[in-house]
């Protein structure tokens, strides 16, 4: 298809498009004459992640294409090259396995060259290893995580709010157990899907949809609790 | 203090500074000389909260400007000015009521112009009413989430993942669980501090740590699933 139908059946517009090329976020389109390029399905599949990365998850451009390159390396674009989301050395495990590590480095890809710019104070860092051994989780040592959810916690402290491992608990709690409906929703995708991608799509996808959640009941429970106004 | 004070002491740069200032998000600063001008701990205060909104939160610029103008409205700053948090009719509800009209406004505000643009589907509309009466949540029938929701299902649909309202429904409890930790965290806020700020650092500050929390949760959990590689 030309560049225009790519645009008109994605929403996007040929100018982001051409954005994305050359970003490197999205293959370039067959030459077929001079200044015109065909594209296929491909392109507009891959186009709609790059949309729901960067529109819907909000993240930058130059970290949604960290992303794209994880998944690229990991064999997935279309899953019929037989290793099913495992790397290099996921053969000894199978999928889940292929699942863990794909997981792992996507995160690190998620956090940009910004973020890892600032450094977590001390304090935090304490708080959130408090909290890990808290919960009994199995932590990469150098996660980007933690330092992640320190910094987080420092942004809080610097504005008078002050988060500790104690306040952390039952929110960490809450997680726990999201986590194990989103890898049970994870165990349970169709069979020939492409597993790296469909587990980017139902972590780092998922996240808008689980805030906008939290927003939805604390609309409900903040109602619930005000005074009757008469 | 000087402008090269206040940078140090925020660690944001001054051309970064500036730019806030020129696009509304922080007042200027005191004049006190040609090119000079002077700024106080109201000022750096401002500027972390500014900070925290677009580094950590990742909000648009525009949209943390329009989020600090529903504080202003509800008369935020130091809490000294006897509201505590109350809009205009407060007074009426007391605390509990000022909190839920303050986070309605803040939620509306966080819808960017870049999302409003973009309608639902009638299908992912359908899905989300669907869960809210499934939840018994009672919900403003313009209340901002409900769209944004759909939409966050729309750019999974198109990438061939289906959420429906069964797939969401222990998503939604364990968000409702959740933010009755966040009530129950922000009625305990202490004394004379300000309750809008407060519900705004404790709602859309927290965000980003939780998204960390359920990676961290997901990391333990795929590594706990995967399969021994002896």
């Amino acid at each position: 298809m030309r560049i225009s139908e790519l645009s008109s059946r994605s929403g996007v517009s040929i100018a982001t498009i051409k954005y994305y090329i050359r970003e490197g976020l999205l293959p370039a389109g067959r030459p077929v004459a001079a200044n015109q390029a065909d594209y296929d399905e491909d392109h507009l599949r891959r186009l709609r992640l790059v949309r729901a990365l960067v529109a819907e998850r909000g993240l930058p451009v130059s970290t949604a294409a960290d992303v794209l390159a994880v998944l690229a390396e990991t064999g997935t674009q279309n899953g019929t090259d037989g290793t099913d989301g495992t790397d290099e050395d996921g053969a000894a495990g199978g999928e889940g396995r292929g699942v863990h590590r794909v997981l792992g480095r996507v995160f690190g890809a998620m956090d940009t060259a910004r973020d890892r710019e600032r450094a977590a104070s001390e304090a935090g860092l304490t708080e959130v290893r408090r909290l890990v051994t808290a919960m009994g989780w199995r932590i990469h040592p150098r996660s980007a995580a933690v330092p992640a959810l320190a910094r987080a916690l420092d942004a809080l402290d610097q504005l008078g709010v002050r988060i500790d491992c104690r306040t952390l608990l039952p929110y960490a709690r809450l997680a726990e157990r999201t986590a194990e409906v989103d890898l049970d929703l994870l165990a349970a995708a169709p069979a020939g899907s492409d597993l790296a991608e469909h587990a980017v799509l139902l972590t780092v996808l998922l996240d808008p949809a689980l805030l906008v959640l939290r927003r939805l009941a604390q609309e409900h429970h903040s109602a619930a609790r005000q005074p009757d106004p008469t």
